[in-house]
């Protein structure tokens, strides 16, 4: 297994993710292609008492798509960036698999621009693997690569995320919801209505509406749907109400002697529940639906996080996604995904 | 001040809300007509030891719009109902207010149907009333209303909820956020982009895009714009985000007896948590733009949540926030509107 890794993209040093990528080589035996400034990577290999040859190898670029780029003027002039090269790497067949903890759109246009589509899949999606309370974590397509989706667009989430489950989690029938303001059948704005139109005629166990609010603690469904802004909405919030809680419960905890001596027996439960939430431990988002296995991890990604992120780059590639989606979705009901 | 109260549309029974009825009506001398089964509501009034008449009216209704029924099938069928007796009542001129606890599609459809539109408004918004941890609460508008918005409509929401940040919470020059995935300018669907377009040239002092995680804990702006679908999802996510990490927390601090001790230490921050993430502290959301002054409280509301709505209606009736708004929005900030 190789792994081209966009060192320079993130909000963190290079040095930090190069750390990251040479700690998951080290635990799984893969080889970790480092796409970045030359001199740097070097550098920060030195620094862990590597070298550059062998397990770890230097693809060497010369710029950087930063957060605020606009995503396709950027991908259509940065030719000679990390993501670029990275993302034009991988189509060469060098390495099965990139991660990039860059600019998002940037990485979904220039994933369009450099592997392509998967024939027959109309968009790629953006999956999200999000813990539950039911000690199994569930997934949400499309948190983020397209922000107007047509409900066939959607179709095509759910027949990824459900392919996905399956190969991915071994879910052996995954169970699809439609993220939705309310239960009822006919609740929603007009891609929704038309969505569950579909999918209630689809191949696929489909269970309905499902409300945000419940997903967490209740798990209702295996992999949840939804277009890609309303996705990414949806976890910009449920991050915000933790974060919000989390922040509020430090200040209340400090306020005396008592209330910090009770802080301190509970140390463990606070750990806990921020290991459960920690985005570093899912790492990471693959895009589904481009020509080859490309997963985003988030910006503020450390080291901890990247090794996260090219765990489950390796595990999709282990699972032959690219090629069972290129078999075409519409046989997944019956040729066991 | 006189406000009518829908006591049989919510997920409790008439009793609890009748009870908070009361409360606030002796709370705050207001007078409350009671709309429901007249025998349900003088009993209850009864068990409070108070009577109908004087303080206390019973404005009799037949049937019930229930949750799951269809919105706007039930408000033509339904004449009998509570929600469209109480709005035909509000019409009549008899009370400045309307509070129900009921079906939101009902209350908005029934809304339209029976009292219209302020003029020049194109879609009514629905308000809600936010906490943050900058002490100071922010306003959402639309979170419910309407699934499929324009960007006019949007804008619309924004003057609403600009001139109710000012009348009601006496914010004098309210600043507006577009709710987005992301703070550049181009970020996000159609409909965000073109409603960023008319907002920058508006009137309002506009802060351009607002991202949901940052709201609670930064509160960046006085008043955030979104369609009503993404509204709802907003707030049910943060809702979710809440209630997944305070269960966590809850599971951990009982598993052993120190952590149960750390627990009964830190009982007063958990308290003071709850009270500031709660549904009942704040009430209930206006139904800003209908010609006249209803307010939706929680189909879960007790009596305590009920009182809060009653004051949410009283506190927008005594800022005459319909007549403001008949005198056009676009005045908004040359009139001091």
């Amino acid at each position: 297994m190789r792994i081209l890794l966009d060192v320079m993209g993130g909000d963190l040093p290079p040095g930090e993710l190069v750390a990251g990528g040479v700690a998951a080589g080290c635990r799984h035996s893969i080889d970790i292609l480092f796409v970045g400034d030359p001199e740097i990577i070097r550098t920060a290999l030195r620094g862990l008492g590597e070298t550059a040859g062998g397990r770890f190898e230097v693809v060497p670029s010369s710029e950087v798509i930063r957060m605020d780029d606009p995503p396709v003027r950027a991908v259509r002039e940065k030719r000679g960036s990390s993501l670029l090269v990275g993302l034009t790497a991988l189509k060469s067949g060098i390495a099965d698999a990139f991660v990039s903890p860059g600019n998002t759109g940037a990485v979904v246009a220039g994933s369009l621009f450099t592997l392509g589509r998967v024939p027959g899949i109309p968009r790629p999606g953006l999956l999200a693997v999000l813990p539950s309370l039911r000690n199994q974590d569930f997934l949400v397509i499309d948190v983020g690569a397209n922000s107007d989706c047509a409900p066939e667009h959607l179709e095509a989430f759910a027949l990824m995320g459900a392919s996905y489950a399956r190969s991915v989690l071994g879910i052996a029938y995954p169970t699809v919801g439609l993220l939705n303001i309310g239960e009822e059948d006919t609740k929603g704005n007009r891609v929704a209505n038309e969505t569950f139109a579909i999918l209630r005629n689809g191949p696929l166990p489909f269970a309905g509406n499902v409300e945000p609010h419940l997903l967490l603690t209740e798990r209702p469904v295996d992999v949840v749907v939804c277009d890609g802004f309303v996705g990414n909405i949806f976890l910009k919030s449920i991050e915000g109400g933790i974060s919000a809680f989390s922040t509020l419960l430090r200040r209340s905890v400090l306020r005396n002697a008592l209330t910090k001596a009770g802080a301190f027996l509970l140390r463990r439960s606070f750990a806990d529940m921020r290991q459960v939430f920690s985005y570093k431990r899912r790492g990471g988002a693959p895009l589904l639906g481009v020509n080859g296995v490309v997963v985003i991890a988030h910006g503020r990604s450390d080291a901890e996080a990247i090794g996260g992120a090219i765990d489950v780059a390796r595990r999709q590639a282990e699972a032959h996604l690219v090629q069972r989606f290129s078999k075409g979705l519409e046989g997944w009901a019956l040729d066991g995904g």
